[in-house]
């Protein structure tokens, strides 16, 4: 069942700028783009550099005045789903090195800092069942409330504050999994159950992966799990993947710029 | 002239504990390994994974009880060394895919903070004149003093306190760079001249190649920079790199473990 | 030469919500209230308490639905004016019982973070001339930019990011004072060079009054200081004072308001 | 049944260094101090101020050296007890003038952080049975552990990290209760029960006082709370209060100074 998606965004500067943007579904093996198509103003540069992990695309922009994109896109999913609950840890001596990195704290995730409680909390699990009691925890003691965070917001902040957005959701998530020894990334992505729609980000654990026989030395896969339970993992189209929200969003801007709207469709055909 | 390095440390566990370890010399083109030698004590496990941006190698144990690791190499550096003071930014749509993300802000380096700063004290300069004029100013306004920081030690709160270790330095030297469009990263490693001999850290910045013809589209290339000054960039034997001291700590533990002392001599054959 | 003041301001809950209110002049020996007006809208309960420090009053309310305030005042200011570039220090051993609370840290001043900084910047002055001294640090370092910080803004935020408005000056300049072990307190006031006019926020430091004959023992008095540079001591009608904004809020609400508009008018006769 | 104290500490500065001192059992009508004594090295300068809200005494010293102070005392407790759980909440507009200030921020106390997780964990309870389900929660939620804070450690980093000593459980206790409108102090205390020996800290919230006839506008009073469960109101001897650990440190020096040791020593007669 093919995903459409529709994003529509626009910006303005006064004097040549910097932007990055990373807006597209990324082309990777368990996403097929059948279809895509992405209008952008005309800007003094234009450049592509691979994103993240190689997956999806970045663009490099140096723009002034108003900046209009338009993209469409059309994506078929073949994604492996296994039921996170049962699956085992990878020992981590037997984590591939380019999963490593999702073991550090980041800048929005200190998973240092919330060590005592993920043991105290979830101590007596490990792996997909500790993501999973991670989950239902957050689920139980959060609320999805527009505005309440910003663009500063940590993991730690919204621990505190039990408020917060998909972003914030996603932090968190991502945080209790390192936090114990489980390497968790931060996904930008379309979802086509994001209420209100707009661009949403989720939660991506690295576990055992159950199809590799022997039970695989330097096995594991990457598992999506949406913290606000509003996507599912068999219809999260992945635009990219970093560390958290400092290294997908869909528009990084070095310099001043101000945003004037988004306006985000994602639906199943 | 070789450099001849020699490192021993120990640490303690009292139950079976993941430990990361990343402290020899990196076998990179820029640094010749004449020969090296590492003995471990025996554990559970012991694998080796790449090590971020393939430099350098990462050991994985699972450890109970004491732990020694004596290391000791000699490696001949061919550095390519340019006055920093004189190269030009690359522009931003010009930076290869990997060079991207030390654009972003990291657990310890939170660029987004001192972004005024940046611009107010730096604004009139840009590319490597920017870096030096930075690296003037951490020298003027920090005192190098052994235990006035820890861990959990931002490049923020060194910013604030005006205190810290090459490791809070070579923070600050990243984020301010990172601040103003210029990509950084965090560099492990052994020098000769550092007082007391120990392990130490420096920022890399990403500056044009001028030994690129025709001014290279993608150019440019990472040059060591000391805050510190203690270490100069044709006699730094380089460990890893990351984003910041997150990513490249010589051990990093995933529990409770005691370390018990560390001994590092660097000299010139 | 007396001072007019007109404030007007409004908000509204949804439900009954205890409000804290302080804005008007404070009566006390150095003001004179020559005429006072002071309108509330009804409210379930309205009470009056004396302030911090016994200077000014601060009005509870429990109030549902809109509210509105409208104040008027002229007042005499009969003000010890002296130029504190030339005041001494007091011994902390000579400082009041009542004085020696403006040493701690509070909520939004954190003078321990500040102390190496203080210490290495003005560690060669002391008693007012330190004063003056951090009042020409930070008009130099500086921008005053509306809408830079919010009402969670600290002195440490203000003094990474060099923005704010009249409230982080204050908070900056009472940290630097109380990093120095300069008693100092923040000060809520009106003022009538105030740009664009709006309830204004100061610095007051205690230092020795050269009035007391001997020199006084347990001697000293309070200097107002305002590190915008838009106000002056002799203008200055003080409605408040407390350990920082926490303090001394024209509104505080305990529980969910709305703040519909404020408008300050404030001019000599 | 006295209670009796006996507390010895040592401190030593290099140069000449302000220093001030707040340990003695204070002379409140609730607290008969039926013995006393309290020797102190010469020190340059010595002079005792009333400390905050004027219970017990602050000594400031100018001293060089080493300094020693012995402290022994009996005291008897004449404290109304109340159990708390039963107590109503003093309406804010009922609030005495001098309990508002601890319903605000404090450097170690920001109700403000954790509004929202009060108001979600306990909004359906009201004064004391509120404060009581805030200990509950406490207890449940925490571990006491030696050496997992510091100075710095503020409520909410102990929210975050779940650890702590004395000082951050009344921290915590102290941020819940403003949070959620309710007036509280830190209280600086002896007690006997207190494992292992030391200095003590604990809450003190402001609730009706049942005994003032007509349920008492302007009523209420102050009730200990001990979040550590170590002490019980019947026998804390306080020292002083103040709105966090900021204002009531046994030893607070204003430069650089060594502590030496601490014994402290508290039992029933």
């Amino acid at each position: 069942m093919p995903i459409d998606i529709s994003a529509k965004f626009a910006f303005e500067t006064t004097e040549p700028t910097d932007i990055l943007l990373q807006f597209e579904a990324a082309a990777i093996p368990e996403q097929r783009i059948l279809s895509s198509n992405t209008s952008l103003s005309d800007a003094a540069h234009c450049a592509r550099v691979p994103a993240g992990d190689d997956i999806g695309e970045r663009i490099w922009l140096d723009s002034t005045g108003r900046f209009d994109v338009e993209y469409s896109a059309t994506v078929e999913l073949e994604r492996m789903l296994s039921p996170i609950s049962s699956l085992a840890r990878v020992d981590p001596h037997d984590l591939p090195g380019e999963a490593v990195k999702y073991l550090f704290d980041s800048r929005y995730c200190q998973a240092d800092r919330l060590q005592s409680f993920a043991h105290d909390k979830f101590g007596d699990l490990t792996g997909g069942a500790r993501v999973m009691a991670m989950h239902g925890w957050i689920a139980e003691n959060f609320q999805y409330v527009p505005g309440s965070s910003d663009a500063k917001t940590t993991a730690v902040d919204s621990f505190i504050e039990r408020r917060g957005i998909c972003r914030d959701y996603a932090h968190v998530m991502v945080t209790f999994a390192r936090a114990s020894g489980i390497p968790a990334r931060f996904v930008s992505c379309y979802a086509p159950q994001v209420t209100p729609q707009d661009f949403h980000a989720v939660a991506e654990v690295f576990l055992e992966d159950p199809t590799i026989p022997g039970g695989g030395a330097r096995g594991g896969a990457w598992y999506l799990i949406d913290a606000t339970n509003m996507a599912n993992a068999e219809d999260i189209v992945k635009i990219g993947v970093g560390r958290d929200a400092a290294d997908v969003s869909f528009m990084t801007s070095f310099g001043q710029s101000e945003f004037l709207f988004s306006e985000v469709a994602v639906s199943t055909s």
